[in-house]
């Protein structure tokens, strides 16, 4: 069992769905990640929020053993994000981001937080994360989130940052973006060139696919009735993901794909309800539960012809 | 082994991809059923062509044993259809349509052809997939496929023929526009209650969702470097899945499932070049390579947390 270091963004959300507005609900990637990867193995959590934050929010963490001895609490407000979804929650519009203690904040780790076993960037401007590689003394592992607004704006820094990556966990559309390839095949080919072994392209409903090796596997999506919120299921997809990884000390094409398979199962409880919420009294015997209706969804018998 | 009626369009396609154009290729939804189908069952086609066909185009199909003597040859031009895809692939638009024979042509199922095994109604106006039904006595299986023209123009036929229908095979957005649901549980739902058993939404890239007496199986989309004419994509999936349905005379989840892949692999050799070509030379042994494929792609071993 190794231990996972999680740097990223703890945020307050403000939601717009179809199904519903929840304003000022816990948000941010390294919450997230967080919030799934400590059912599978030790968090500790790296990042800021300002003064007004309210830090009960993350007492289901700290029960769950997540350490957040890393997290800051800066002069100022707390990073904000409001954003509205579209019908089919395909596509989202942000409506308002708010840096407050984000803005001058530069991430440092703890110094018995060093070398690390696993570290995972969340989202975050690839010259922090760079930052943070160098901080970091030698990891394990290091697994990799990016979005397309760094892709614009700061593609260099997004190619460094991969260059130095085990894995990498990216949306579809921005693998095209990234890649100016059309077929993933050929887009998953030119980032592993960059550097990272593992390439794990999300698709939201449709699943996930994991490029290892001149290897795919291809995660189907669950099929939900209602998706309350999907914010956060990327970074709860990275959660399950890492912390699979971490818990068997693994990484190879087996584990990888177990892996996907375990943040699939995270990502499709989060969506259940606005921000966390879901994970927070989520139990393992349920997550063991969805699991298994993942592995009835996509198996089919020995075909003769 | 029972045997499949197919009723549908043979055409002369004009087909521009980011890959290449073709003109006055071999096109029409009986013809790319046929040719996927009769791998695995003895096919009847009942159709019409212009006397300006070039019927030594499916010369292939008759060495198949597809038995073309329901196939007309009307006086007049052969039903054209040109289209253009965009660069992904993912949206293409129609350029042209000449109807030619087709406009006033009823069709007539042959008397010793009445009464079939297995019945597959290619994406024809839904009024003469209603006259088929009438005229073919009593199919064992009704299969259909339809389209958003048909769904935007003539809904009450389309609904008419679903009621009569075991199984159906329609596009994700096909069946979001027949439905009004985004969730496509909801909408197989809808779709199952006004008559099919068996709902098949096809996803393109994305693969296949089969839903079936409240259970549900995800067929992965095989990952593709390179699709040069997705035409006819959809009807030898149909092709694969009604064939193996005939060749096994079963009609359950387990059977089912299994078709949806063969299906799936019968579509990602279409793909691979313009209109039915790549058909025309295959293998069976090429098929059961690619459904291992398909096995393999979506594996995972036991998991345990």
């Amino acid at each position: 069992m190794g231990t996972i270091l999680v740097v990223g963004t703890v945020a307050i959300d403000s939601i717009e769905t179809p199904f519903g507005k929840e304003d000022e609900v816990l948000g941010g990637s390294a919450t997230h990640f967080a919030a799934a990867a400590s059912f599978l193995a030790p968090v500790r959590l790296v990042g800021i929020v300002g003064e007004d934050f309210p830090l009960d929010d993350l007492k289901f963490l700290k029960a769950r053993k997540v350490d957040l001895s890393g997290l800051k609490v800066g002069r100022g407000k707390s990073f904000r994000w409001a954003g509205r979804y579209s019908y089919d929650m395909n596509r989202r519009d942000t409506l308002r981001t708010e840096l407050g203690v984000i803005e001058n904040y530069s991430p440092e780790i703890p110094a018995e937080w060093k070398n690390p076993d696993h570290l995972f960037l969340g989202n975050i401007d690839p010259k922090f994360q760079m930052k943070v590689l160098e901080e970091a003394g030698r990891p394990k592992k290091i697994y990799i989130d990016t979005m397309n607004l760094w892709i614009e704006t700061q593609r260099k820094w997004v190619e460094e940052v991969l260059a130095k990556a085990h894995l990498v966990v990216i949306n579809e559309e921005e693998a095209r973006q990234l890649t100016k390839e059309t077929s993933l095949v050929k887009a998953a080919k030119q980032i592993g060139s960059w550097g990272p072994v593992a390439i794990v392209i999300k698709r939201g409903e449709y699943g996930a696919l994991l490029f290892y090796k001149g290897e795919i596997f291809s995660a189907p999506g669950l099929q939900l009735e209602e998706v309350k919120d999907p914010t956060g299921a990327g970074d709860t997809f990275a959660g399950g993901l890492v912390g699979y990884l971490a818990m068997s000390d693994q990484f190879d094409f087996e584990h990888l794909k177990k892996g996907v398979i375990i943040g699939s199962a995270m990502a499709s409880f989060n969506v259940e309800d606005f921000g966390p919420n879901r994970l927070k009294d989520l139990e393992i015997g349920e997550i063991q539960g969805r699991i298994a209706e993942f592995q009835k969804l996509g198996s089919f018998g020995k075909i003769e012809i």
